[in-house]
């Protein structure tokens, strides 16, 4: 039997590993999925297509560099920090960002997905979260 | 009897009224309450302490100005995304800031305390918040 664990680290495996974000999240995402961006500004499946059909976007790649929580809130909803590094161009500028994904995930019909996701600005310093979590021990 | 939504409601007015913010999470956060900040990096009640105690920040006023999502995910778990504007001062210059915070609450002895906020940059723009909430209805 697969555990609750191994299914969420899928999904975001799946998530970094993904091409377009309008494919993956209708797919993977709730009906009323919504993302936060940096700024506070939200944006929906139907924002990630136009950004990725108007071409001004290449994804080179993305991987999960840390998960720094993951709980159980329920049966069927968790909570997910994690921290995913996106090599990507932004209208012909390189960007190599490190960023934290706060999320929430539900499991809908067996399935887990994602029902919201806030992006923090792309600088992260892992340093600062490695001491924090040496003071934790 | 107060309702849950009263409750979280109270608490989150009392974060908006604290004049400091150790101090409020001392009496209304779990003990690994952890907070992200726009930068994605982390920063605990001490941390808080330190930034309070060291006179660089000067909060004048604080206000809720939108409740965006608040949603029950079991009997002692809640997620709520509400807009807060924060007007202060640091190290003499003046931010009237208006962020998104993603917060994750618990309920410990039968009192409703923050687990986890993360918090976008201060910039949010509210007219795009208030159409994509049309675009939904």
């Amino acid at each position: 039997m697969v555990n609750v664990q191994d299914e969420i680290l899928d999904l975001l495996e799946n998530l970094a590993a993904a091409e377009y974000y309008h494919e993956f999240l209708r797919e993977n995402g709730t009906k009323d999925f919504l993302f936060i961006r940096p700024s506070g500004n939200p944006i929906d499946s139907d924002g990630f297509k136009k950004m990725t059909l108007c071409g001004d976007v290449i994804d080179n790649y993305s991987e999960i560099i840390d998960i720094d929580k993951l709980e159980l809130l329920s049966d069927t909803s968790a909570m997910c920090v994690f921290i995913m590094r996106e090599n990507f161009e932004y209208k012909g500028i390189k960007n190599d960002d490190v960023a934290i994904y706060t999320s929430i995930l539900k499991k809908i019909k067996n399935q887990w997905m994602f029902s919201f996701i806030h992006r923090s600005s792309g600088e992260v310093d892992m340093s600062l979260w490695n001491r924090l979590r040496q003071s934790m021990t």
